[in-house]
């Protein structure tokens, strides 16, 4: 397809050049001053309107007016509907955090900048910078990790289990953004503190099972592997150790990308030797359950290396403490899961929506990862001015794909949200009669009774009761003359549509009895 | 004070160079490769250094390693203690705006930076922008109302009582930044859509008071005023009209400055003529209830002025409605009354905690403004691309500060706060019964029973039931080879400390049992 781009130069001199994009052009009535054309409306998006302008000499000053009632890309509202879903959905999660013994803990939005550096690999290009306006260097926060190890060394805090939901804000780039937000919510629980191995590991990953169950998303399973046992296996392949990371980085591909794409990452561009690379493939192909730790243990290669040992020590523990749960049929102990972030030191895990949908009439989704996470016994010490480490280890619940997939199901199922929780109506069939609806209302709501009313002087009674029925408003109370006079209210019930006259001193009780028995 | 700020620039010259603060020395070990002397601390705090480093001509990527282990100038972490006490106003004030039919909304932390350019005025300085990494512009949203007013517009919605809880960010300046933070909370309530005069306007003020007598912050009172009105004042007292918003802010600034200080930005900086100033002092002293409003249509100067006597039309409207409601007492009208912001075009008001504190042992606190708002009938046709407008009316309320009044006020009593919600704690007088509690403890987990163990192979009893004593768990289910061999289960109540036997498959039941009867 290809679109048009318009640069608007001579039109509004007072505002500097302008650069116009096609969505836009219902917004503006001016003609086009130049125009050139474009291959991809990929490039339209995001930072990619940058590099369109560095092509076309960016003016300084350009104003891009596409936007000027919209959100930034990769951003969204979130409309009253969505809402609903997303509360239900964190309050599920933060009630499994709480169940587990976690505090609440919130950090700031942003970090010094210097706090985020070195913590991401390939991925700190990503990070959002503040502009520099005169005092600290700042950075929009990443994830919710790092604040947290940041919390732990400012505070020397040597042992705690948190959890913290937030947003994060990532500046990912839009041709691998499928679905990608660069600003979504996250959900960590962690542990931090020295302890006997793999406890808190397996409660972790008690964690995602309960919270991925209790959603009924549908089947799932929790890869794991170990950061020591990759390292193992890069160290027995014969990858340089100034290499890991890097190659780390590619084998965290192998979910998105083939082994040709990702081999030829490895060879062309991290200069591996191919014989090297196509060893790691025989490795990273395997998975399975507990046997295969076994297996690996006899492997004449990898059971020489010290730090795959105890990555595999560490792993048949783990899988104990994870049957004593009853959730080990759920864990597939997967070699290819290597994790992108830097700062993780031994197990990882990451759980996975399997196809089969939740529902026959539902379409298979591919959802990738919903949960992920791992230990991270050195990122404290990073922020220690002592260097000094506490051990963690946690998980990520990815709530955004969960959300799309919950919203999707209420979709495909035509299930109806109710946007408020008002529970009573006051209307009127008379004119002239706000004032005694503004004294009603007044005492439900200093009675804790949810209540609205029109804000008109003089609505039809019909509108009122229409607004009921379509908002899902369960109750009405009706004050009129005749009403007035007799010292009463009708009470109404708007599935039924019945009447019944309440004096007014027992209209409180009479609304809470009934709202207490539906 | 004389504080000392070193240079290191020798020390570490594959850091480049690097200031380094007071505050910090502890962390470093280096010598000062030059000193300089400073006259006040609060140069050290937040933007200030960057004046600090341009007069020492900062160099290019000098890095600061004061806050290496920090969070930024401004901000803060809230401790799980503080997230209790959050969570609690929190939740108060939303079930407050939900009594009243308002839908949730989510927007954003960035908005595109054309988006929130003149709207806030004088403080428009204050809004932090991202660094342009290419793609958009973006700032950090500076309040909701702006974000809010965007969104109605971009869904071409006419009409919806929203409210939004979230972070806000401001480059507020270290010296007028007493307890002021750079990022806050804020809780908005709006009603967006064209209905008749006053009643969204008054339901507005009713949730104020509803949320302040609610949280029981001491007396209280909300001044009220009209844009309208100001504008009138301004127009009899001769200010030209193209300084009215530089006039107003002014106005606005009485609360924390003097009249002399005021009257003098007023003449001396916006040009003002002295006498003009004077006239306006006549009017802003005025406050009083709604005989004031009376006094003011007989002003012979201000009753030959359109707009002030459409305000004041509003304001008696109000009043009525506010009587009403029952909460008329609590309101002054009060002609000092500016607001800040550009955006306000009728009724505007803001509530102030009254000195006397709430309990006779507590310290008078000056904490200021604790909830704002006004109409803004003019800012969505702003986002609007053919300026079509829908009038709004809304509050916010200022959580960080009625946050660190209830804070303190626990303080003064010494309340304690349980920062955890576990009901049951696994515990074990015996070495190697990790596996047993493991399964006993995934039991009480799948139950809904929030629960906790220690990640210990072999705890000392003591150990666990302290942790109990000291984090308010009430219950203890005690696991030992003697339960084992009977089929049974210690329940221990901490309170008491009696013991019981229980059959393992009674155990859940009896837990709930005993925690619904708590």
């Amino acid at each position: 397809m290809v679109l048009r781009l318009r640069l608007y130069s001579a039109l509004y001199p007072s505002w500097g050049p302008i650069c116009l994009f096609p969505r836009s052009f219902a917004s503006c009535s001016g003609n086009p001053a130049s125009c050139c054309t474009m291959p991809q409306l990929g490039l339209l998006h995001g930072r990619a309107w940058a590099v369109l302008f560095g092509q076309l000499r960016r003016p300084p000053g350009a104003v891009c007016i596409r936007a000027v009632h919209s959100h930034s890309q990769g951003t969204r509202d979130l409309s009253p509907e969505q809402m609903v879903v997303r509360e239900k959905i964190l309050d599920m999660v933060v009630s499994c955090f709480k169940r587990h013994g976690a505090k609440g803990l919130d950090t700031p939005a942003f970090e010094l900048k210097e706090m985020l550096t070195e913590k991401y690999g390939e991925d700190s290009g990503l990070v959002y910078d503040l502009k520099d306006q005169g005092g600290e260097l700042l950075s929009l926060r990443y994830d919710l990790t790092v604040p947290f190890a940041r919390y732990l060394a400012m505070n020397k805090v040597k042992k705690m289990k948190r959890y913290h939901v937030g947003k994060v804000w990532r500046r990912e780039s839009p041709t691998i953004a499928q679905g990608r937000y660069r600003e979504f919510c996250q959900c960590d629980f962690d542990i931090a503190g020295q302890f006997d191995p793999m406890i808190p590991d397996a409660e972790c990953l008690k964690i995602m099972c309960e919270i991925l169950s209790g959603l009924q998303l549908g089947d799932f399973l929790i890869k794991v592997n170990d950061r020591r046992i990759l390292d193992g296996i890069f160290a027995v392949c014969g990858v340089p150790e100034s290499k890991f990371h890097a190659i780390c980085s590619s084998v965290d591909k192998l979910d998105k990308m083939s082994w040709k794409d990702v081999r030829h990452e490895m060879v062309a561009k991290k200069g591996l030797a191919a014989e090297v690379a196509d060893r790691i493939w025989d490795y990273v192909q395997c998975h399975g359950g507990v046997s295969l730790v076994q297996q690996m243990f006899q492997d004449p290669r990898l059971s020489q290396n010290k730090q795959a040992l105890e990555g595999l020590g560490d792993l048949k523990l783990l899988f104990e403490y994870l049957t004593l749960f009853g959730i080990a049929e759920k864990i597939s102990f997967d070699l290819s899961l290597a994790r992108g972030l830097d700062y993780y030191t031994g197990v990882i895990y990451e759980a996975v929506l399997l196809q089969t949908p939740a529902h026959a009439e539902e379409e298979p989704r591919n959802v990738g990862s919903v949960a992920a996470g791992g230990r991270y016994d050195g990122l404290v010490g990073m922020f220690d001015p002592k260097g000094h480490n506490v051990p963690c280890v946690g998980l990520s619940i990815g709530v955004e794909r969960i959300f799309s997939i919950v919203e999707q199901r209420m979709k495909t199922f035509g299930e109806k949200i109710r946007t408020t929780e008002t529970q009573v109506f006051v209307a009127t069939p008379q004119k002239n009669f706000l004032q005694e609806r503004l004294k009603l209302i007044a005492e439900l709501w200093d009675a804790g009774i949810k209540a609205e009313l029109m804000y008109k002087n003089n609505p039809k009674l019909l509108t009122q009761l229409h607004y009921c029925e379509n908002t899902g408003i369960p109750l009405v109370v009706i004050i009129g003359e005749q009403e007035l006079k007799e010292g009463v209210i009708k009470l109404r019930s708007v599935a039924n549509r019945e009447e019944v006259a309440i004096t007014r001193e027992n209209l409180v009780a009479e609304i809470q009895k009934r709202l207490s028995e539906s």
